[in-house]
């Protein structure tokens, strides 16, 4: 059931052009330390970003954007009512949105609420190994994942040293990025709103979170060649981000 | 009634050298997105940055700062509740402030908010095209803005490739920049900030914005020359403002 | 009473490269300015940072972290409900916690609201020089810290120009450290972070106070040698912190 390889890179390279050509607009509902580095990497990868969370004003910004993403990094009482309201606009809209269950492995309590969004027809879940366990109920494995996707209807996507990207049929593993992406604060965040600018383009939720973490691994790659360490590859990735064309990303892309 | 145009320059560089010199506090009411690079820029022009919004608080932070900027960014009650009591507090102790309504655009709420605290004397009011549709009721253009300046009684500096910025009597159209700074959220912000260091100083609120917005614009340009992409540029335009000197602001600032 | 000097490099080393092999977990309440600084600082150090605040999980983030920080730079009363939750929580488990009153020479509320918390046994306090005085009564000198940590039973220490570090009976004067430090935004709470990933790690609160403050002081040094402004300054003393070796910290720092 895979897609060929060489489809998946061309389809990666041509999301990418996409959201350059389109600037989509991302709704994000993120946690307070993700926010500013989740903004600069939208930006940088052509879309364009906002940040509100307030009751007034949220189901606006959710309608007059093309995608939603609902991190869980903060998660005070605001936040929860925000969430609510976000979905029930992205839904009314027909918006895809992201969920980015941030640290779900240590509370009970956010694990919870996770649980109940599922339900609210995620586009996609970007995760990593330890919140899966929460989420899903198992261990990751390609089979714990396909059957968490199909059972969930939504894409997951397992980010780690290889990214694992299924919706229960299709299988990618990714295999680009660098050791330092773990010592960026907020890194992953931004990675679930790459997602969300990619679903803005691309109606296919497994191409978009293909298209998404590609593109983030191979920058990072890029990143990795001249940083010294963690706070220059923080700003390298970004310009490598930017500067990222669709040959490049074709060419570099790592999946299987 | 235009001022000379070499005036505006050593104006600029006199403004610049008296945040050195003087170090003024910059209360900033601001979203989340733009606290830290705010607060970064504001150090790198020499001013002291604070941030608080509690409401136990704020009134003593106001009176004891130099200017204030309200910057609507971030929209919760809490936030609201403290732009009231900030602005009692700016009143009384007659400490000018600066008014940044960002993506009113996009929120009406946001939209109406703002319009109410025109009528609390901003010192001067910076925004963006798309933000003066809201606030003004019509299309930006010079004679449009002449008339939002006078009929408010504050200074409209309004930023993009070109900045105006008037007093209703007063035009000076800056021609600084680079494209990059549109890449990097909070710039815009940062912008508004540097604008109520620059009228802690300079009691001319026009003279003020002026010589704000072209510090930051010439930083951009100097920033330009070495950055990578977004992320370095972020980074260096903080390293040439903190460089700027007042000889190096009057040889590059383009003003008309 | 002074620990001899050539013991305090050795012990200095030794902290940090135990944090490197422990990666302990510091639980941070801080403000929303320095909340993505003081994450990538840990990180870079070899620490995990955890950030929420919300009342139904900060307990459990408590529990399952190795030290805590308080930092009151944000004082909403969500926020000090967090920090009454999160101190309940470090003592019933027994985790060390460190306090930075930022800002509390400029607010009442916040002076009295960090003189409640010194009767919750704080392992150490990290403040600047203008906050010594409305918490413990008077201004600074190695006296007046020697016995606000006596009276207080923890460590105090003043950073600046000179960091003091006193728990009463021992004092070291450390003078590392870079004049940009105090224009980039929240170093000073990315200090007391720091000083928390030592505590988890080390018992003995003045060596952990020292080797936090040496730490981050030599990696300032490192960083000023290629930095170009404060923008640069910030990224480069992160990668020089995650490149910090024992035998360059035991060679660099300077402690009387």
């Amino acid at each position: 059931m895979h897609a060929p390889v060489e489809n998946l890179a061309d389809i990666a390279g041509d999301v990418l052009a996409r959201v350059r050509e389109r600037a989509p607009r991302v709704h994000c509902i993120t946690n307070n330390v993700a926010q500013n580095y989740t903004a600069n990497v939208l930006l940088a990868a052509g879309a364009v970003p906002s940040m509100t969370t307030a009751p007034e004003e949220i189901a606006g910004f959710v309608a007059s954007a093309d995608a939603l993403l609902v991190n869980l990094g903060t998660f005070d009482a605001e936040r929860r009512r925000a969430v609510d309201l976000a979905l029930d606009a992205a839904m009314a809209a027909r918006k895809p949105w992201v969920l980015d269950p941030v640290f779900i492995d240590r509370s009970p309590a956010r694990a919870a609420f996770a649980r109940t969004l599922l339900a609210r027809a995620p586009a996609a879940v970007r995760l990593n190994r330890s919140e899966f366990v929460p989420l899903f109920g198992g261990e990751v494995s390609d089979e714990a994942a396909a059957r968490a996707a199909k059972n969930s209807g939504t894409v997951v996507a397992v980010t780690g040293d290889t990214d694992l990207v299924t919706d229960g049929l299709r299988r990618a593993a990714l295999r680009n990025g660098h050791p330092l992406m773990s010592l960026v604060t907020a890194m992953g965040c931004a990675g679930s709103a790459l997602l969300g600018a990619a679903l803005a383009v691309e109606s296919d939720a497994w191409f978009a979170a293909v298209a998404a973490l590609a593109a983030l691994g191979v920058a990072g790659e890029i990143a990795g060649t001249s940083a010294a360490g963690p706070g220059s590859f923080a700003t390298a990735i970004i310009d490598a981000l930017h500067g990222l064309d669709r040959a490049t990303l074709r060419a570099r892309i790592k999946v299987s």
